[in-house]
């Protein structure tokens, strides 16, 4: 009997989705390399591959682009959710709980899991810059179906257009997060997917899982770190404290990668753009996300611990316009495309997800009445 | 490489909560029988149990019965969310939103786990009774202070207080319900812990796949058989038609059990007491249960697939007046103690749960621009 802790290097699933190759640090999402799609696609053609397995035609992208801009839209029953809740909540729990109020709504829809995955993919972006929105005490803005799936989520955050370099970096940093193979949120979604409960439920657990700092959460952290060391000169020191003290670097570490995350690497450079444009005080945190990561690896690299998606993504979303209690919510706006795929492809052919716990106490002990213990 | 499909017998933690031997149908609640603590003890000192690992003295019981009981009140926010939703809903999912809910309000509490965990132990059942209630146009019960967690739940839902038998029976059957090793719903709520996410994120995931009808939704699909079969001797026709046309009989089979489920045994008799008792329409229901648990051992037995937990549950659940579709409800309200358990125990010695995905897909494709497709 062995104890498969954390499941690591347990298959669970075969996959025709997303392969990540952890030595070389690459990554494909069906078999097209993540640099090629970063640079020449787009974050509704890459949805539309990683959902139906092909890159679509002309036709096919219309009628996917067509779906996700009527979808767009919140019901009101959301929209006054967003407007009557605590402002000050969690980001990631005003989501986790909109689609379990969506859940609830669309109970007897019986339409297509695709279809229904498509519904999600496109009122993440509309909760999240609503929330983002409302919090500030500024009023929401309506999506534009003119717009591209990025434009239009940060034009809903802004209240007007974004340039084309924000337009792109937020379109290729969804790219990159949408789909990672066995994450835990995909996974949790398995789970749940597999006693055959609903979409809806399983998406809830995608998000209640990507929340936690040791997945999703991770660029949160990452950000909030850049700020408490404050100054490029403090990294080396901070970091070496960090390390003595057992603490990790958030951001840094995978499961499977143990080398340079290509998502990282590509982030890295439009983390670099943004904030170079914007000067101040991003520019700061860029440069003391710069020596955290050389100090980083360092120290760390020779046990294949290295940036992950998370480290330069915090970057990105801040120059974006995110505070960074939102990272993970667009982190999920992304990943929702990947948690749809995989429940599709696991319910085709479904058994459900039951392991086992080792029992290693006693058996057979005697029920004592209260008065004699 | 080796698929672990539906992770069939893999270990994922060590427990030292629950045993149950599949063959002899036998299970263990830290050690004790099953049938000494359904004969002698009640839900407040099993969940006890569960949580701490010992069973409590009389001062223990009384900390613990004190909180349990000062907690089953709701914040006004949820109860205007039970009084404003449709009332058409299933239950799991004003459940799995109702938690939700409270997690956004709590998100700053850095109580322990469980503290947390009773204050869910104990509004779960108000949660189910005060929607039970609502939706049949009744007004909501507040909770009673002076009756125990199980009388106080078939209070909330009545309007009076129910009398012994029934409280045994409700009480019974909770404790049989509280846990049940790595079973899908506490392995989805593991799955979340150990991102490090909240409390209410792991059990919304939990409750998520609780729902599913191959999980915690087996005794509502177990009732809707017995209704529609109807009468006793339409039993062996239907059962014939269903397995010859593969479909499964709801409330048979378990991953674990390869012969008849110790909590089906007991629950079998309190079926029959109340069954008895109340005669009409749940008598019926309860000869048709017992003709299908008949031919159904009949042809499953012999591949080792026996009643579970939901085939008698749901002839208790609806005896003691609760509408079907609030099965697995009452279910989660019991679960919850096991999801908490099994959370602590995990978070101790954490590790993220992320398992692999096989790749068979092809790698390196080519780009195309769309036009060329
Ligand atoms: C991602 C992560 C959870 C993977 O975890 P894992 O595969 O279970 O690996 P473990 O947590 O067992 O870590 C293995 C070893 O590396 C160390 N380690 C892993 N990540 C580390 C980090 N970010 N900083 C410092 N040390 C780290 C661990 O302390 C452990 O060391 P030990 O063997 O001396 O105890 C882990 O790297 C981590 O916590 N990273 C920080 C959070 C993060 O960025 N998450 C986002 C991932 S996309
Ligand atoms: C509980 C359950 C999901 C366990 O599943 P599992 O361990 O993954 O087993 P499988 O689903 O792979 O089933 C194994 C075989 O038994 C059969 N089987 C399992 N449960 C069955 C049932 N209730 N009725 C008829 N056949 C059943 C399967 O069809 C399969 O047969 P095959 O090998 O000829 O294809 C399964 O027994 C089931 O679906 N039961 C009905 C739902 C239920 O009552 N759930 C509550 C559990 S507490």
């Amino acid at each position: 009997m062995e104890i498969k802790k954390g499941l690591e290097d347990v298959y669970v699933k075969e996959t025709e989705i997303t392969y990540i190759d952890g030595e070389l640090g690459r990554l494909y999402y069906r078999g097209y390399s993540i640099y090629d799609l970063a640079e020449f696609s787009n974050f509704e053609e890459v949805s539309y591959l990683i959902l139906y397995g092909k890159l679509p035609n002309r036709e096919e992208l219309n009628w996917f682009q067509e779906k996700l801009r009527e979808e767009r839209y919140l019901p009101d029953f959301i929209i006054k959710f967003l407007r009557e809740v605590r402002k000050d909540a969690q980001p990631m729990d005003i989501l986790r709980t909109a689609v379990s109020l969506l859940g609830i709504e669309d109970s007897k829809n019986d339409e297509r899991t695709d279809i229904k995955g498509i519904k999600l993919i496109s009122k993440f972006p509309t909760i999240v810059a609503n929330y983002a929105r409302l919090r500030k005490g500024l009023d929401i803005i309506e999506p534009d179906p003119k717009l591209s799936h990025s434009e239009n989520f940060l034009y809903m955050l802004y209240g007007d257009r974004p340039n084309e370099i924000k337009s792109k970096a937020m379109d290729v940093t969804l790219i990159l997060h949408i789909d990672h193979e066995m994450n835990a949120s995909t996974f949790a979604s398995l789970v749940v997917a597999s006693t055959f409960s609903d979409l809806y439920s399983s998406i809830v657990a995608g998000i209640s899982a990507l929340k936690g700092p040791l997945h999703g959460g991770a660029n949160y952290e990452a950000l909030k770190m850049f700020k408490e060391i404050g100054s490029p000169e403090k990294v080396n020191d901070y970091i070496l404290n960090r390390l003595s003290n057992k603490q990790r670097i958030m951001g840094f570490g995978h499961r499977v990668y143990k080398t340079y995350d290509p998502r990282a690497r590509i982030l890295k450079q439009y983390a670099k753009l943004l904030a170079e444009k914007e000067g101040g005080e991003i520019y700061t945190l860029y440069q003391i996300a710069e020596k955290v990561e050389e100090i980083g690896i360092k120290y760390l690299g020779p046990k294949g611990i290295y940036p992950n998606v998370d480290f330069f993504s915090s970057i990105v979303f801040y120059s974006l316009g995110f505070e960074p209690d939102f990272f993970p919510a667009v982190f999920a706006s992304a990943r929702v495309v990947g948690w749809v795929a995989h429940i599709m492809e696991y319910i085709k052919d479904n058994k459900i997800i039951r392991p086992k716990a080792y029992y290693k106490g006693e058996i057979g002990k005697k029920y004592i009445p209260i008065d004699s213990r």
